[in-house]
């Protein structure tokens, strides 16, 4: 009974409903585009297709984002300050929010409800997209320097999404604006959860 | 006069005397490791060789750091907050201290000294090294948040930095610790310029 209460309060925590968790494929890593290229290629794109991106491909950008490289120390492919690993990876699309897992390579469903709106902000192209990534640092990770060094860990998964999606062909864009209250609320952020950065990701028109 | 006045002021500000600038070769893109393999086999790395670092191989770093990618709009690899690219990269030898100029593709001599004992602080092992990289925010290109874009704009040069010695097999690790108060004084940084990240940067053993 203490049980089904407990799980009843972390539905209501998150404000909305959870259901089925999705498994990913694994992460096509033969992608043929140099990191140069990448790099030379790298631009912020504010405009995106209506075409679904599969999660084949969703895969690969998460893993791309902050990914294991190392699977024997569970190291990931995005550095970290005192290797806190801080950054959680949210899914945001049309059937609901998901958390990454990045050691099963998976997504857990969070949410039911679409939060592309309150991604968007006033921005109304950022929820006119497919995918949307929202990047949230864990700040009780750190004992100081908490805003600092959330910030510079999202900078490091948000590069590694901006250079994974131009080696994939996808148009994306870091943002800072969003409804961080609204999103906290619907995905059952403590307070100790920061929203930091969303990227946007579809296809070009 | 006055003009004369005011680059010796310059030069008291910058705590050492300044003098010739470098201008870097071209950076050599044609570089073969793929973005998922840089990805794959990022790790940080705290032992590095004697062996110099030449400057054809420092300029591939810069570039692929915050070098012009889109040079109609001055456009950079790094993505900043607002487009501030407030981030400057400073190369740090025995030579002296160097700012890195991405438009020209040179070094601005700064400083005279070499400053990567207070680079290092405490931790021996990144002092000696044959060059180190300081990015610093200059925290007045924001109205707000600057402490949170300033460092959010360090992780997205520095994960490039990260990338780039993978693809070149350099060993380098970002560090927040370093003596910044030394590092202030001697590359004569005004307050709004705040030392984010150091990288030691080397071949392997």
């Amino acid at each position: 009974m203490k049980k089904i209460m407990m799980m009843a309060a972390a539905v209501l925590m998150a404000g909305c409903a959870v259901a089925q968790d999705v498994q990913l494929p694994e992460p096509n890593k033969n992608v043929s585009m140099t990191l140069m290229d990448a790099l030379q290629q790298r631009t912020s794109q504010r405009s995106y297709s209506d075409k679904a991106v599969d999660d084949a491909t969703l895969s690969q950008v998460l893993w791309a984002a902050c990914g294991i490289n190392r699977p024997d120390s569970k190291r990931i492919t995005a550095p970290s300050a005192i290797n806190a690993q801080d950054i959680l990876l949210y899914v945001l699309r049309a059937d609901g929010a998901f958390l990454y897992q990045p050691i099963s390579n998976s997504l857990k469903k969070v949410c039911s409800e679409d939060l592309r709106q309150p991604m968007a902000g006033p921005q109304q192209f950022a929820a006119d997209v497919p995918v949307g990534l929202l990047l949230v640092s864990d700040q009780s990770k750190f004992r100081a320097h908490a805003e600092r060094y959330g910030a510079m860990d999202a900078g490091y998964v948000s590069e590694n999404i901006y250079l994974a999606c131009t080696a994939l062909g996808l148009n994306t864009v870091a943002r800072a604006m969003m409804d961080a209250k609204v999103l906290s609320e619907k995905l059952g952020l403590a307070e100790h959860l920061v929203p930091m950065l969303n990227h946007p990701i579809g296809w070009p028109k």
